[in-house]
């Protein structure tokens, strides 16, 4: 979603509720719609704000269309926040050294649809994935579309971003992470890996021009999911592959 | 997409062309932006197009604009269509009479979202579905949305329209089809259950409310997906869930 003014605006009330449980010091200020009638969530949004000493003002409906090109459904909220904050790999691999288990992460090349973006944050968050990461140049920013329709789940996963995703695989192959990266053409099937052994890095490409090259050329294992037509939406690609892992993971530890 | 016509209008190289393969008979005229560099994809259309005597007409883009309230993506090319047709339960039951082995049908109670009732047409269709059902009306209808955002699946895949989901679930239960609902509770995971030994049809309800209680009355079985945070999207849902079933089936067969 544009956003007309320059500054970062988030809306819809889990979206503000989310960032407010999880990070409350990203929210400079709350609009709540004028004679919008309460329920709970916006209660709790409403008590929390004051706990956390944050700004709420009550302006007209009319008001709040001056701050979006195209008008999202608000749900009577809006909130001026700072961005999503980023982490650098090397943090995130030093925060992780010492944490039992194998880590799992999520690398993104290339989704550009804000709607495909947030979905698949969703789900990485649903199967407690360790982090995402983004190329910096070749990815939908984190902007309030993807906040909203990921649910505010960007709030709950670090997300990691990066000037060259080649580099940051390097570094976590050296980090001895196992890089899988789905293909068309690949010859096994996303199911035929076994996911409980290793710390792996799932690549997933953008669904006009897949995975790049000299990406793939990395790649520890390449995957397909077969399909009777076409291919599938990559957000639903994400969801079968982290599911199918997470399957594996469940089963291994009953 | 609200198109500002009362004829119902597709867009797209892909949803166009997955028309004319399939059912060329839904086309009623193509319109074609003037000076549009054509590609393999257009010149494919425009051989389909005069094989079966459809007429195209060229125009600029701006008039592109008129037929639609926002402007997608058009890819220069629109087409007048007659709508999907839809199939009635008791023909596809009789249909499917002969055929061997067991059928699966994927049932959707209330998925209001066109970018969602979409996605999940196109990984139904990859998947092999044998139909989907809608209640008619609790549902997005297939618009020119559903129909690009599933790259033209609604062609391939059988689309049966009810006016009662539970009457419809009663019937098929009588032909011996095996009801499973999604509920966030249930105490099974979605992997938990054998989907290789019968007919089965698989009901996913709306984000918001999830399936009717009449409906989940009736199922035979319910799933749940482990997820830790909040909710999936309905669609990656349904993908996770789908592609379990035929995890399962390829396995059996291999």
């Amino acid at each position: 979603m544009n956003t007309k003014s320059s500054k970062s605006l988030i809306y819809g009330k889990n979206t503000v509720l989310e960032a407010l449980l999880k990070n409350p010091k990203r929210l400079n200020k709350i609009y709540i719609q004028k004679n919008f009638s309460p329920d709970n969530r916006l209660k709790k949004i409403y008590n929390l704000a004051r706990e956390n000493k944050i700004n709420i003002q009550y302006i007209n409906l009319s008001k709040f269309d001056e701050y979006f090109e195209q008008k999202p459904n608000y749900q009577g909220i809006i909130a001026e926040v700072s961005p999503v904050e980023y982490i650098e790999l090397e943090e995130f691999i030093e925060n992780s050294k010492n944490k039992e288990g194998f880590r799992k992460i999520l690398i993104l090349d290339g989704i550009n649809d804000p709607h495909n973006l947030g979905a698949i944050i969703r789900t990485a968050t649903g199967v407690a994935m360790d982090a995402i990461m983004l190329p910096l140049h070749r990815s939908c920013p984190i902007n309030a579309t993807v906040e909203k329709i990921s649910s505010g789940a960007v709030n709950h996963i670090p997300i990691i971003k990066t000037t060259s995703l080649s580099n940051s695989i390097d570094i976590l192959k050296k980090n001895d992470y196992w890089v899988i990266a789905t293909q068309m053409n690949a010859s096994d099937n996303y199911y035929e890996i076994d996911y409980t052994d290793m710390n792996f890095a799932l690549v997933m490409g953008s669904e006009g021009d897949g995975i790049s090259k000299t990406i793939l050329n990395k790649a520890d294992y390449t995957v397909k999911i077969k399909t009777d037509f076409d291919s599938l939406n990559v957000s639903v690609a994400t969801g079968v592959i982290l599911y199918e892992a997470q399957r594996q993971i469940d089963l291994k530890q009953s």
